[in-house]
């Protein structure tokens, strides 16, 4: 498989789209037609419907963005059956030619690192394959060898923690160590991982998650990672905005993937779409949230 | 249910045990002999295999040990399939009257965050059921107030990463940050989050791990965390000894728990083990190996 950064790029320029749709299924905003099946036990009854839900998403989601984030919490609730929709879902992604990013911020001592790297990227068809995974750098380089070995071989990618999204970050994120902050030291180390699994493209398979509602930071952050793709979730239901976000595309409109969940995959909850479309749209609704998206996130590459 | 603190203080004082096994099943290192059934199509065959191990382990354990901590990783790695057998060993670890510490090391924002601690604390015997979980502390107090109220009304209970058992842990926790370290600060937090499910034995459900090959940082922490039990990873395969952890205990023998993984469900396949016992004798090998553990940590727990 070619290197991620370099079907990455691909996917945007063929979708002429740098958004990421988030598959974070709550049952409690997904329409109740389609909880079918009234008699059937939970979870059973639930996750039908999030594999209906899910379905769809993807189906919209396939002519107009290069990849998709199911994000693994909402599957783990229901436990091992939960799993097997979320395995479902990365693979009907990848058939329909969509990138599949497994958001499952995992992070662990290095023989553990190699037993989670194997379930992303063995190749064998076991496990979650998918294209990417979000991780958590924090237990350091030998904790991230076995990942960069694996995605060598699979042509996967990571993108790393390094400043999220939620208002809790400051706390340890941005602790002053020296004259630096804990997230540029954070990021330093993600700079030498970047080094690794670089693509034709001049970017990395190595990313860095950086949240979409510190712009000041992702601003930073785009000088201190010149090979990394940005994945910045918060976009929408987090309050983010992509006219903020212009500075970390480069002159080619590459370098960043903008995610938004809620906002793009539940619109008819709340304005405008509610208004525009109502419940018994909500198919469109979906279309044309994630179409404001893209067209958001082009006009401020385009500025760039 | 009691809160988690106290039944683990019960647990400990029933066992005479302050030690944990860790149940990290890698297939190359399981008894051939459970590899029944070689028609059968893989992961099949591993799992048959893995689910057989951990019920031998599990017997063995349940008279000797007060809680096990099966490794998510080991079950991920087989994707649905192994993660039914991850709640199975949780769900016939409590059965066997033994605390069940989820290995899974999550940590996200805070409306990812509800959905991962429904699905071990919800109680609605969905998700992973168990009665303690590992927690990454580095997104901040709004990433785990969700996690705080699910133990709350579970009477379960939460290991944050203080300061991991890898040599590459001293890359980010080791940084300066002011006078203190990061890890320090990190311990500032898990503090303050420590004030909450305080149970009667004084101390919360809110625990640290700290790497056991670190015991210059364990004593350090234990006077900055003094409500917190840790548990100290990385004895045996990983290098840390029993004797240097005398400091974590406090006078009546508690505040720690010993975890070891590789060299308490594997010790035929070293020494002194393996000339002991040899493979064939895997079980015996398997009890001698948890009972000299108990020995080492419960002569330090004496010395104190």
């Amino acid at each position: 498989m070619r290197p991620f950064a370099d079907r990455l790029a691909a996917a945007i320029r063929a979708k002429r789209s740098a958004a990421c749709v988030g598959l974070d299924p709550d049952p409690a905003l997904i329409p109740r037609v389609l909880f079918r099946g009234t008699g059937r036990s939970e979870p059973a009854r639930t996750l039908g419907a999030i594999a209906r839900f899910n379905a769809v998403v993807l189906d919209i989601a396939a002519s107009r963005v290069p990849c998709v984030k199911p994000q693994v919490a909402f599957y783990e609730r229901w436990g091992p059956a939960g799993l097997a929709v979320f395995a479902a879902t990365l693979s009907r992604a990848r058939e329909l030619g969509l990138l599949a990013i497994a958001d499952v911020k995992r992070g662990d001592v290095p023989g553990t690192a190699k037993a989670y790297a194997a379930a992303y990227f063995a190749g064998d068809g076991l496990g979650f394959p998918c294209d990417a995974v979000t991780l958590s750098p924090y237990l350091g380089s030998d904790s991230v060898e076995p990942w960069l070995e694996a995605a060598a071989k699979a042509g996967g990618g990571m993108f790393f923690l390094v400043r999220t999204s939620n208002p809790g970050a400051r706390e340890l994120q941005d602790l002053r160590c020296g004259r630096s902050r804990f997230y540029l030291e954070t990021a330093r180390l993600v700079r030498s991982w970047s080094e690794r699994l670089r693509g034709r493209c001049g970017y990395s398979g190595v990313g860095a998650v950086v949240g979409a509602t510190y712009p000041a930071e992702a601003r930073l952050l785009r000088k201190r990672l010149p090979h990394s793709f940005f994945l910045l979730p918060g976009l929408g239901s987090q309050g983010g905005k992509a006219s903020d976000l212009a500075p970390v595309f480069d002159e080619r409109g590459l370098g960043a993937l903008v995610s938004a969940s809620r906002s793009a995959i539940f619109p008819w909850h709340s304005s405008p779409y509610r208004e525009r479309f109502g419940a018994p749209r909500w198919e469109r609704a979906i279309e044309a949230a994630i179409d404001d998206m893209n067209a958001a996130i082009e006009a401020v590459r385009r500025a760039r």
